[in-house]
């Protein structure tokens, strides 16, 4: 089975959205990434840190789910990183409310010697320090991907640019593509963007879809227009899961195949948002996966004839 | 050879976008929708009205790409349309300057007698008691597609609600999708309007594609990423002249051949902004319409396996 090495927060949200609102729940980019890489037949770890404050129960959630937890730190008597957050009408924006690092401000990861040899590596959004060191531990992966916001571009641009130039691929919205790159086109911003290192650009448009850049080439995955999203937290990091985990899977990290794996990443993102927090990533089979694919080619394929 | 009626406004406009700005230049819905038909090898005629003040030059270039002009009345003494509007830097959003309806606000459609057995009718943006009357004066169309915006729903929305009962597809943007339904997931949104009478509903959002709905099926045709917008207008009028000028010269209205309507309406509108006001439809050739076709299968089409 192919390895994927996965770090990124584990950590306790707070949502509300304009559908409701959750107490503390189970949340972290790291969570939403495995969660939904845990869909395919791979064995995958996560690199992260909790307080001793973090329940047994959502310990066992990833680990039901095969996910490995030797790189997961619990920190005694610490507090677990607690983000909270409000969704304007629209669904595409938010505000902050309150976010306590916690455990996470002292985080030094540390990569279990099984998953050293890991085929691929999903740096989820972290400190970019964290992201290199965790570079630093694994031998040689065949692909690594980072995913990182606007927060890092404005607090640690320099060593978020050593990230990059190491990386393969790149995940990152439009509005933090633009802000990177300094371009309002996505397609100058993508080229930018791979003469920073990644051969490979993914843009995130939220509901508008994601495209995927590499050389002179784009491929663009739509997201599946749904009946309703009742809380789009951890879409981005879903997404950003199920693209490694289908790459990781099938072993086929071409461009062809990652135009599969970004389906596959919208694919999953199009579940996430349909509850609050990670409920229906916990609900999801692959029945249902399999079949809404059958939406995601309704949706795309046609058979056009020249005029 | 198929026959396309369309009716819109045939106009001057004024343009300023974050690269330049133009004088009056040649504008109007209906223009833009019957450039962008006349890609095709069909019949097509405009129902418009201008004044005296407009070139001949101008109605040479329709009249060159073999769009007739029978049904366009010149008001002696009159002056023709005029609009004019800024772009802000995101290129979605633009205030509107000045609007002198002119001839327009007498306008009195007359459909010529060679096109009341068109089997196509466009009825581009206009007043919908001037769509009521053309619907009117034709022969039991096989499709009859409209397109209207936010403005008469706020001032003739009855009327506009006629218009809408009576049509096969309707064209209409998100934001307008949402106001005309209540609705904000376009889904239900589309939902709702189908029930108001068009069997096919296709919500244009701009720089994020186009959604087809019919029945529960749905398609999505993207805009091509481009490395520069210069010009949003008309974008809209031209995926609409795309989408009936295909249908026409295919003479097949099923929701399979929409589906290609919208790729062709989408490949045509993007060449339309990558130039000022309609410089680059009479500039467009059918060998560059082919060309970018294959970068729209590109850009959606692929092979996915199950994981």
């Amino acid at each position: 089975m192919s390895k994927l090495l996965i770090v990124g927060t584990v950590a306790f949200d707070a949502i509300e959205t304009p559908f409701g609102k959750t107490d503390k729940v189970l949340g972290g980019a790291g969570t939403y990434i495995a969660l939904s890489a845990s869909q395919f037949n791979i064995e995958s770890g996560v690199v992260s840190v909790v307080g001793d404050d973090f329940p047994q129960d959502y310990l066992d959630l990833l680990t039901n789910r095969n996910v490995n937890l030797d790189g997961l730190e619990i920190v005694k008597g610490g507090k677990t990183f607690f983000w909270s957050g409000r969704y304007h009408n629209d669904m595409n924006t938010r505000d902050t409310l309150d976010t306590q690092l916690n455990v996470l401000a002292e985080f030094q990861p540390v990569v279990p010697d099984n998953f050293k040899d890991s085929e691929i590596v999903m740096l989820g959004n972290l400190h970019p320090a964290v992201q290199l060191s965790v570079m630093e531990q694994v031998n040689n992966p065949k692909l690594i991907v980072l995913d990182t916001m606007n927060f890092w571009m404005d607090s640690e641009l320099d060593l978020l640019k050593q990230v990059i130039s190491k990386v393969d691929v790149i995940t990152i919205n439009d509005e933090e593509a633009r802000q990177l790159s300094g371009e309002y086109s996505l397609v100058k911003a993508a080229r930018k963007i791979r003469d920073m290192g990644p051969d490979y650009v993914v843009i995130k448009k939220g509901e508008h879809g994601a495209l995927l850049f590499h050389k002179e080439e784009m491929f663009f995955a739509p997201a599946l227009p749904l009946e309703e999203v009742f809380d789009p937290t951890g879409a981005g990091d879903t997404f950003a899961g199920g693209f490694v985990g289908y790459l990781a899977n099938s072993r086929d990290v071409s461009f062809e195949n990652m135009k599969n794996a970004v389906i596959y990443g919208s694919n999953l993102a199009s579940f996430c948002v349909e509850k609050f927090g990670t409920e229906k990533m916990l609900d999801l089979n692959k029945d249902e996966l399999d079949r809404r694919l059958e939406s995601f080619k309704a949706l795309t394929q046609f058979e056009i004839n020249l005029a």
